[in-house]
């Protein structure tokens, strides 16, 4: 090693030895003659001492090699905030190992640059105090987790990238063949069929912090290549994956955000989830939960609620707690929220502060007794608003009315930003109904239905629960999985209802059903979106923030410059333009197209 | 968990115990009104006794679930070669869990199915013994590397693989961007740039298992995705890499091969392992060292030996011993074999075991002189044979005699195949000559020229070395790196003698040449090849043993069929056929076409 010692572990018990240090000029502060230099490493930072005519050169961010003695500081020159502060080094020697410009980019926590010249220049913005934390984060929790999983008997296994199209929920990213002009690879969505054919392998118990991709449109927080934690295991119960599960997210937050997570997580039925909350990843961090009024308001003459309710909907609400003090403008501003969610507005009326009385544009068309006894069914004070939702669809109404509730508590200061929330949402439904009238698998149509249904989930598809759950932290869903159908009769029912006839299963999954015919074993999983994880551990707003080098919103990557056009000679090397040879399919060989998603969702 | 107990884990002591099981049938053997099981799950195997009546329908490779209760067998009945052999299971109760077609590959240890059956039942496939532990080597084999690692304060970081088209060796696999049509990103071939980014960056210590691609034409062992260790280090000599290197092979040897490799691990420089061993990856489990015999032979009359000794080249022999004893059919199939390798023969002499008389068709050729001492100078016996090789160029002729070398050694049956032989070469050249009379970099262009050369390399480019070192165990190089150039003197000096200009480094290396004007760290690194480690750890001839999923030798999977064609659709949708659009370029964007190698070459 060029140093002897790390800057930062320099402590007042080091007084009197020499050391070589080597790192960057954090900053410099010149005393007339002597200059004080910051020398930040990896480990921290330590004050360097030299003498002007050493370092009259130095600026910010050259990297530097410094031997010299520490001493204690002068009396009343110690810094408490520094680990270092109560020593220096006083150079002896100075070497500048490389030199730095004038710098794009601070290199200084105090200082917000811009994501474009963050991420063009990360290599800078990675010196940063912040950014340099969350790798350091990031890194250890891969290792929690991998001991977490070590522990228990796991095999970390690798599953190919370069692969075929599956029919997930998304775009495949597509990666032309040179040696077989006119075919393609796909890049995979999640390892899903893979690890289920461990499973049928007899591997029992797998994991891979993998490499996903998904050709999606770049909404917010997405990234066209991401990392989910991947488990699958054999001869599981639900309850098996659900506690590995508390296992590792217990062992981060306990060691990276100080947090013991109360156990067991609690659990909550996704219809529970949506009729309390109005969201299949409940926010549990505050309350203000969703009141059904169907059947309160039954017979109303209100013809936005009336219609609702006689098409077989829901009605419902939701309380803000001292709503009524909002202004016309403040109110009208829900108005323009709902119709950004592509709501047709968000009705409401508020409760006078002082006689309760209920005002606003719902009031004037609710009958006397009907807002009379309004307050009591939604659990409203004088002085609250309550807005309301109905539709023909349960679930549009429910979840206009859950993305109220997280505003409301935003907007009302409900949300505790240092609490942390965890809960199961279990008992997601099996299927949903398509525009067409037929069925479609919620999660995949390899998703168990659960014991309670699996013998009959024809009855009532739209009731039928599977073994499916998702873990979800102060409302991000940040896990989901399922136990997977391993019984052939039980397989053949679902195909036959969501009306996948023998030659398209074998189309879209005949390598998988193949598999599943020599003997599978019963399993299940779940995956982890980890980019995620990592971002509520770290604490930041975006998955950018725990990703080395991250792509903006279009996918472009501002340092590299990637994605870039290709010559004429690389498009004809790579056989982009080959027509492939008509050619016998395998036997499970298909088409490629986007179909129903296979993988665990995160 | 559906079971109470792993089968392979019952003992005598648990005799008495009732247990529930979940596995499959290994094996079944009926015995008129009980039939025997083997019930095989991830632990191992037990012998379970069941009713016919129960059990009649079974058969290999059904998925059950078995209730019984744990008895020591009958004495005489116990089986030693098993860990279970004292007990059985008598089973009151059975489920078969799910069905087994009959078997396209049986499970069985003992059966050696094709290669292309294996892959395309890889689930059955990796029921078997073999497969399974190779599985469950490789991720033990992570585990222990990345124990040393964090030890070390290693942090791992995943880099992008969506990412830039770079100059390395191979082509790259290029994918299509639907959100900026015409525009396509690379697979990397490395993760090389990005991790040199981290270092600028001041991560200090990187490492990564990671996946990398390279669009080669399939030779033997070649998978277009493949898996290398890859590790950065800031402020680093040579030495600090190479015992990092010995600490993670030391650990894996002495914990899956049950060898403690003798440290320090030898260094041969790369020059004496060409002259030595003609080879820059000796395999020392044997001696068989090749002699140079330019000196001696000067002045010979055989135009051979003179047209390469007067062109400046090289004269050199390998000795087999007892090679005296082939037959001339053994003899002629060497210049087979020597053609076979682009060679246009192998010239020999043999020495007669009982005179040592020099015979065969180079002795004529040679003077009464030569021969007498030949056998001195190559320090060979009576009996032994003696290959020849000469050329204008050194390391054409050292490299025949290399792979010559290796031959004898197997031929002549003196590989110790449980013999462990590792070594580093060291001080690799850093420039060869370009058939254009031109200078290219054998490393990378930002390899490091040593301490010794950093300030004269122009003086003579073909003898300066580089900080560059590969780690060779039994013949295969397992992983390589180097010192990085950090001094953008020196840089610009390595660039001037490859006759890049500064346009063209601009494009092809902008980013990281800009990233190198902000204070870059001293720094070097090394990558495993993952693959082949775990291989050799196995004791496997091919990597695709110890991968989960392998393709074929034309990249093709024969489990899902993949590369498939695409349809028209998913072409347009993808912008494969764009134009794109003309745009301003960022300052770093080039091309994308190959160029010098950037990467550790594994």
């Amino acid at each position: 090693m060029i140093r002897t010692h790390d800057a930062g572990s320099l402590r007042a018990t080091d007084a009197g030895t020499t050391v070589t240090l080597a790192g960057w000029v954090a900053r410099r502060r010149d005393h007339g003659g002597v200059i004080f230099v910051d020398l930040r490493d990896g480990s921290g930072v330590v004050q360097v001492v030299l003498r002007e005519e050493d370092a009259h050169a130095l600026r910010n961010e050259y990297c530097v090699k410094v031997v010299g003695e520490v001493t204690r500081r002068p009396e009343g020159n110690e810094n408490p905030e520094l680990p270092t502060g109560e020593i220096e080094v006083t150079a002896a020697e100075l070497e500048v190992l490389s030199e730095a410009a004038p710098l794009p980019l601070p290199v200084d926590d105090q200082v917000v640059a811009g994501d474009d010249v963050r991420l063009k220049y990360r290599y800078l913005d990675l010196r940063r105090g912040g950014p340099a934390r969350a790798m350091r984060l990031r890194s250890r929790a891969n290792q929690l987790a991998r001991t977490v999983l070590h522990e228990r008997d796991f095999l970390e296994i690798e599953t190919p990238t370069l692969t075929r199209s599956t029919p997930e929920g998304a775009r495949d990213f597509l990666v032309p063949v040179r040696l077989q002009p006119g075919s393609w690879y796909a890049l995979p969505q999640s390892p899903q069929l893979f690890k289920q054919l461990l499973m049928v392998g007899g591997m029992e118990r797998y994991y891979q912090i993998a490499r996903c991709y998904r050709d999606e449109d770049f909404r917010a927080d997405r990234q066209p290549e991401f990392t989910q934690l991947d488990i699958e295991m054999s001869f599981v119960t639900e309850d098996d994956v659900i506690d590995l599960g508390e296992a590792i997210v217990a062992a981060l937050w306990s060691e990276l955000a100080d947090h013991e997570i109360p156990r067991p997580i609690p659990r909550i039925t996704w219809h529970d989830a949506m009729a309390r909350y109005g969201s299949d990843k409940p926010d549990l961090r505050y309350g203000v939960e969703l009141t059904e009024l169907t059947d309160y308001l039954r017979g109303t003459a209100f013809r936005v609620f009336a219609g609702a309710i006689d098409a077989g909907g829901y009605v419902g609400a939701v309380v803000m707690p001292g709503g009524a003090s909002q202004t016309r403008k403040e109110l009208d501003g829900w108005q323009d929220w709902a119709k950004a969610r592509g709501a047709k507005g968000l009705a409401y009326v508020v409760l006078d502060a002082e006689t309760g009385e209920a005002r606003g544009p719902v009031a004037k068309n609710l009958s006397a007794e009907h807002l009379a006894g309004l307050a009591d069914a939604v659990g409203a004070k004088p002085g609250d608003a309550i807005f309301f939702a109905a539709s023909g669809e349960t679930r549009e109404a429910q979840e206009l009315l859950g993305a109220a509730r997280i505003e409301i508590a935003r907007r009302a200061g409900l949300v505790d930003e240092s609490a942390w929330a965890f809960c199961w949402v279990v008992d997601a439904p099996m299927f949903e109904k398509t525009d067409e009238g037929g069925w479609t698998a919620v999660h995949h149509p390899f998703t168990s239905p659960n014991s309670e249904w699996v013998d009959r989930f024809e009855e009532a598809p739209d009731r039928a629960l599977a073994y499916a759950y998702d873990i979800v932290c102060n409302g991000n869903e940040i896990g989901g999985g399922s136990i997977r159908i391993h019984r052939r009769d039980v397989q053949q029912r679902v195909f036959d209802l969501l009306g996948i006839s023998p030659e398209e299963a074998q189309d879209k999954f005949g390598f998988l059903l193949e598999a599943f015919s020599y003997g599978p074993p019963p399993h299940g999983g779940i995956a982890f979106g980890w980019d995620r994880v990592c971002m509520l551990l770290a604490g930041a707003d975006s998955i950018r923030e725990v990703i080395a080098f991250p792509k903006t919103r279009g996918g472009f990557d501002p340092l590299t410059g990637a994605p870039t056009p290709i010559t004429a000679q690389q498009r004809t090397e790579a056989g982009i333009d080959a027509k492939p040879k008509p050619q016998q399919p395998p036997s499970h060989a298909g088409t490629a197209g986007p179909a129903a998603p296979v993988s665990d969702p995160t």
